[in-house]
């Protein structure tokens, strides 16, 4: 019975969870992350008190561990590919994290392997800006930052002639993609797994509802409401992309459906994502425990569905800053096929992702009632 | 965001997965184990290494712990009655852990609150022995070491006249219980939750299967093969008894149905119990999950089932003691709807319990077929 390591980048909710589904592999894992008291700071075997810019510390990390993943992308790619350059094991590897981590060469990558994705331009100033919209004719773009974004921060829907009209209505000047708009697109995502043997399976469609106001996914559920074809379709692509990454890991890919049928593939997240919360409960494997095989050299587990399943984000309220308690948490406990997950975070803020709680029901009638009826109930106070 | 901490007495696999379904509920988990590298030990937040019959130890995790529980009762009673006088908070406490470590007592008390049990006779001496059996006419018994049985351990099937004929036959002069053997009577086992506030409830009866050799449970399967109305009755009764005992925590009680449909309850575990494992991927809470919502003072969650469930203990091989593997893991872990859970313990002893795995299936009839081939496969091996 020997009992490893794997050292996690990045000690927030998603490092929380793959920890919770990790354990029962009788692995330990560590955790490196600037917060101290970090959501998985608290059930990591070691934390590391850093940046997750600092080489020393992301080090002193894998000296520790046999195998290393992450649970953010945004971290020090260089100290990484040190780390590979001496042998050590990183899944997903830093090529891939420093595809992802810049959108301008997400959508290059995809250009290149014909993954179908939608229009865009690479741009930075004005004048790139004004050729850009002058030259697609677009009315609305999606601006995104190419870097650092998160969240919906570093996005923004525009249009194009006000633009046009006066450049200082760009909202700012740093390398950005340029997306065409697709008007009453759907939005889905399709986790994807495989192991360093070749292995690939991936979880079911899930459908996202966004909170327009935060940007931020508020309620998704799973299985997609979408045709069987268009799902093979969207299946086929998502794992494109993982193989033309020669992806290890897992790998949440997010694409839209457009009004006629065609998918397009709008970004990737080369970890656990929001996305893929509800397979805790809702699937016969967990995203996380799906990593923790891949980590481990296992076998992939099915990524059937046991209920259909909602997962409703836990965000800060938005009238306080401070101690919170969840409003009607007794109320919810004793709901069947409900499961609070609240991510132990010090304090609420605005919009701040708190906790998710997931809704099981046999039939997606009885799904749709009681996440509505959760979704209500839901609420962060001030405690 | 308050953090607390549950100590758990015992170190063991109930107590790996206590923490592994406590988790979630962002609470610490200490624990007390005379094994350093006990199964919980890993991932509990604090291991002390001690005695469970040492108070000084006892007292050093209820210092740390905001709240105390117990993963096996084999422990010493003077020091919980100490540290409850003090306000310690203990569930189950020490009171119930006292009647249950002396099945002489839990007898007694079945027959005080007019629980129905098997016929018995509390002996020590050889002339107890003789009398008892002279008196009752029984032909068969099952004689039980009032204290310190386990697993097996300290448990016969005895022939009356062979005892009588030689008193030398007798097993073991310690003091004990002489049950009336029940012929054809199926053993079930139901879990009762109850907390603080006396909410209660109860999981759905599972059904087992013995090694005769071993005298363990090998295989079950929830729901048991029993009428509607006895699993009502059997989940009156085993209500009943703990509320009789006024317990709060998580109580196995373990039952006989008659070849007539009668229900007789045969002994109590006041923890979490290898007849409720299943309830972690097979009902909608687990009972490790009940057990912390109770010690955190929370609502119970539903005991409701999700899929016909089946659950195998993976026990060392006969033939072997040191270091091992499960044979045939890779298949195992790719099969749907089967989770293994490896105890993390050290070495393989002849039928010590090393695992288990749980089978889901989404009927009866497919739960057996998978059952049994996982139980064909779950084999330990040298590694």
């Amino acid at each position: 019975m020997q009992v490893g390591i794997i050292g996690i980048i990045g000690g927030g909710q998603l490092g929380k969870m793959l920890i919770e589904e990790g354990n029962r592999y009788n692995v330990l894992f560590n955790t490196l992350d600037p917060d101290g008291n970090s959501p998985a700071s608290y059930i990591s075997n070691k934390h590391i008190q850093g940046s997750l810019q600092d080489a020393y510390k992301i080090n002193e990390l894998a000296n520790g561990a046999d195998i290393l993943t992450i649970e953010i992308e945004h971290i020090n790619i260089e100290a990484l590919k040190q780390l590979e350059a001496k042998g050590k094991i990183i899944y997903p590897n830093a090529g891939i994290l420093e595809i992802v981590q810049d959108k301008g060469l997400q959508k290059q990558f995809y250009t290149k392997h014909n993954i179908p994705t939608a229009a865009y331009k690479l741009v930075q100033t004005p004048t790139d800006w004004t050729n850009a919209l002058q030259e697609t004719k677009w009315q609305k773009v999606a601006a995104k930052m190419r870097k650092g974004g998160y969240d919906g921060k570093g996005v923004a829907l525009l249009n194009s002639a006000e633009i046009l009209q006066d450049i200082d209505n760009a909202p700012w000047d740093v390398p950005t993609v340029l997306e065409e708009y697709i008007p009453n697109a759907k939005e889905i995502s399709i986790i994807v797994n495989r192991n360093a043997g070749g292995e690939i399976n991936c979880f079911d469609a899930v459908e996202m509802e966004f909170d327009a106001v935060a940007n931020l996914v508020t309620y998704l559920k799973c299985p997609a409401s979408i045709s069987q074809d268009v799902h093979n379709k969207a299946k086929a692509i998502a794992q494109d992309v993982v193989v033309a990454l020669n992806g290890i890991g897992i790998f949440a890919v997010e694409m839209f459906v457009t009004s006629t049928g065609e998918i397009l593939v709008n970004e990737i997240a080369p970890r656990p994502h929001n996305s893929g919360h509800h397979t805790i409960e809702g699937c016969y494997t967990s995203q996380y425990e799906q990593l923790v095989r891949i980590l481990l050299g296992k076998p992939l587990g099915s990524t059937g569905i046991i209920q259909p399943s909602a997962m409703i984000n836990v965000l800060g309220a938005n009238n306080f800053e401070g101690a919170y308690k969840l409003e009607f948490e007794k109320e919810l406990l004793s709901m069947e096929g409900v499961y609070i997950h609240m991510y132990a975070k010090q304090i609420s803020k605005p919009m701040r992702k708190l906790g998710h709680i997931t809704v099981l029901a046999p039939t997606e009638a009885l799904l749709k009632e009681k996440a509505l009826k959760v979704m209500e109930m839901a609420q962060v106070i001030l405690s």
